[in-house]
């Protein structure tokens, strides 16, 4: 099973693909999708689709059969969470028009998951991603953090499937 | 020339179209696409999947060689305004993927345009949206917002156009 990670904003989009084999985990790919203000009227529409075709590439080159999107907002300014809610729009659109599943975490569950306590530091996040999958090297921390948000749908994911197959009413 | 003018909202995505020939403007059509929530997990990626196939059918149907977007964000809470944005996000790809150009206006611009003062109610919008329109009936508020939206694009373009026509150094 494969799982994409994608950590979205407007500049930088991070996308992370896992393989997912019982307990193991291996490192497929990450990369960093990034758009650029060209400073016309009709910009934003036009960076949007840059993003959307950067995942679509992504989809089809590493054919991911799971997505996890980061859910994050901005709380400092309301034009700032608009920018951000755009481009993540656009992340949750594009695999699930490639008619992937696609999951939610906040940044504090995937980093639970991934380092065992909500409040942990990228580097502790960093630290964690490379421990379970040996031998990454990350395109940028926003790749990282995608590949944490893959590591963190994984677990969840066989939690799921391991609970759907336990038999009803035994404990 | 069509003009799509679109008012982007998670539950409610209000769309219009209407030709432009001249100062001569004429109702085409308009719409409201709705999304509703299935309370899954995966729930927010399908519906804006479901907003961006409802736009793609609209431009598929009334083929526009132009579109516009309204700009809002919502103060109350940085939440609302992050759902407004991921819908916000998929409204400008649509027609961006069909190869439009995408304007955006600020609400207080399209009331400036429509109506002539940047406070106006929503009852005088639709007031003046319906003498620019005559014989126009909406689908819904936010299908009128959007057929505003389309209007005062008109007019931007229109007014651009006449200023691009103009030999230069001639006032």
């Amino acid at each position: 099973m494969r799982v994409l990670g994608i950590d979205p904003g407007l500049r930088n989009t991070g996308w992370g693909v896992i393989t997912v084999d019982g307990p193991r985990l291996r490192h497929v790919a990450n990369g960093v999708i990034q758009t650029t203000a060209d400073g016309t009227s009709t910009d934003l529409a036009q960076r949007l689709s840059q993003l959307y075709r950067g995942l679509c590439a992504v989809i089809a080159t590493y054919r991911p059969d799971l997505a996890a999107v980061e859910q994050t907002f901005v709380n400092k300014d309301a034009v700032g969470t608009l920018k951000l809610g755009q481009a993540r729009g656009v992340a949750l659109l594009a695999p699930a028009e490639a008619g992937l599943p696609v999951g939610e975490y906040a940044p504090n569950a995937v980093k639970k998951t991934v380092v065992g306590v909500g409040h942990a530091g990228k580097e502790q996040v960093q630290h964690m991603v490379r421990v379970q999958l040996p031998g990454v090297t990350f395109e940028g921390p926003d790749a990282a953090d995608a590949l944490a948000i893959a590591i963190c749908h994984a677990h969840h994911m066989q939690g799921r499937s391991m609970r759907e197959a336990r038999p009803k009413g035994v404990a």
